[in-house]
């Protein structure tokens, strides 16, 4: 084969993860740059296609390269633009035509979607997924997005955007700022940002005494994390609390999709039991009585740079 | 063609509407019976099926009839069963292997799907969806309920039960029983039932003068939208309470699967602009903005009997 390779590329909020991977779905190579230090798509393209060049480099070059898949937040399938993508410096209220600018630099076709729906690309083919037909994959991270996939194929909707489902609402009325405009949206309590925020507010209201109080300023969900695990008990309300909201929202996509499970993706997603229980508890007590008991929520089985490599590859083949 | 017909059955909470339709769509003839007089479900199977045998026979009798098709609450594709159906005298918590009963008395092929998914069905072939591949149809009637197209399939879902929309979160706290067994459901708020129960709720509440007073014993759907149409200023705030609930949900649902427009369908979709105006001001307001003033809502473009009737059959062909 004369091009064995195709590069898969996973844009985060602030990392951007890069892959050469090979049929069987071996990645092979693997970098990563900043997302978050321009504010200019074609300074940040300039960074990306140098990064892409030098990793095809250390396998034969561009010439051994058949294709790109990138997933990327608001990623459209169909277009190939980045559209409105609120956690991207660069993104903001644009149509970015991506996969054109990617593709004239680098000479080699680009096919781009949504990060989550390249992530249930990845862990259908190669993960928790495996033989699913009807699943739905949500991808909690910096925000919380999601991948649907409903008879063995990712639904994209009438216009290439669908499966936002950070985006519904998780509380209808003084909900939470979200960064993509709306209030209340499940992706402003669920999403790491989100879970620092809940932490923070409550640490605010309250003097119960927590281990989180000495690393106030700078809280992260990790810490929240690390003191629930320590047995700090306002941390591990605060994730009884990101889980409830969730499996609330999750018992709503089930009658949407009737998934036979939800595959757990992204940093908050290792928290483990820690989330998973509260979840289960919350989407099962919501859901109509056909579906209680019966819907698995699991984790993600790929190392989270490797399923989104490998699933934005996969578009590329 | 030795069998050149099919039979549709629409079976409603309070009606079962029977017709037998041609290959080319016509509905030839046409009947009904009571749903909701028999509280075991072999009596008003012994009922539907005399209905459908009398009809056939006004074309040539059952030997004319290729097979039947079935819209029912709570209806499984896959198994042909119908499913703990809380609206249906006869459903209740019982899985009942409805399409084989019927099968077994009239010696003909029955093939069974919820009653919306059967109207989507019948929209996308003779409707208002005709040639759209992505369109969510919403049946506003004694419950609420759904039937989603995404590539121009219908959406079963892993168990066969996908597309129970009017059972999502329009309320998620001390939100109003539902007849589900959940609370806060949009069924119990943009139902004909629900709307007679705002309407009731709040002639309770307050002293304002309102036609509907006359009537509050027996207080249907149908006063409420009459009264509104008479300028009746508690009627006409209960219809854009109603339409600002359901645009919030569809905001929602535009989240899952992006759909080129929302097609409202059932009794209560013939209140027209009363009712579209505040759904889409509502479903605008709480899109995020890649959405915003894009997604079309319409409404059916088939008489209600004939396009579940029509949906149902063409599922038998």
């Amino acid at each position: 084969m004369d091009k064995p390779y195709v590069v898969g590329i996973d844009i985060g909020g602030q990392t951007s993860k890069i892959g050469v991977v090979d049929a069987r779905g071996t990645v092979l190579r693997q970098s990563s740059i900043r997302s978050d230090t321009r504010k200019d798509v074609n300074l940040y393209i300039n960074d990306l296609c140098e990064a892409v060049i030098k990793l095809a480099n250390e396998v034969g070059g561009m010439e051994k390269v058949r294709g790109i898949g990138v997933g990327a937040p608001n990623g459209n399938y169909y277009t190939g633009t980045i559209e409105n993508a609120p956690n991207l410096t660069w993104g903001g209220e644009n149509v970015i035509p991506f996969a054109k600018l990617v593709s004239d630099k680098l000479g080699v076709r680009v096919v781009l979607t949504n990060d989550a729906n390249a992530a249930a690309v990845g862990e259908m083919t190669y993960g928790a997924a495996r033989g699913m037909r009807n699943f739905i994959l949500i991808t909690l991270g910096t925000g919380v997005g999601s991948g649907i996939v409903i008879n063995g194929e990712v639904v994209y909707g009438h216009d290439g955007f669908a499966g936002e489902l950070g985006h519904t609402a998780a509380v209808r009325y003084n909900g939470r700022q979200c960064n993509c405009g709306k209030k209340g949206c499940i992706e402003a309590y669920a999403s790491a940002i989100g879970v620092a925020r809940t932490a923070r507010e409550w640490l605010e209201m309250t003097d119960e005494p927590s281990a989180l109080r000495e690393v106030f300023e700078e809280l992260t969900s990790k810490d929240v994390y690390e003191a629930a695990v320590g047995g700090d008990a306002l941390a591990k309300r605060v994730f009884e609390y990101t889980g409830k909201k969730l499996g609330e929202s999750f018992s709503d996509f089930v009658a949407f999709s009737a998934p036979e499970a939800i595959v757990l993706f992204g940093g908050l997603a290792r928290s483990g039991d820690l989330l998973l229980k509260p979840v289960e508890d919350s989407m099962n007590a919501n859901l109509m009585p056909l579906w209680k008991n019966k819907i698995k929520i699991i984790f993600s089985q790929l190392k989270e740079s490797d399923a989104a490599i490998l699933g934005a590859s996969a578009l590329a083949w």
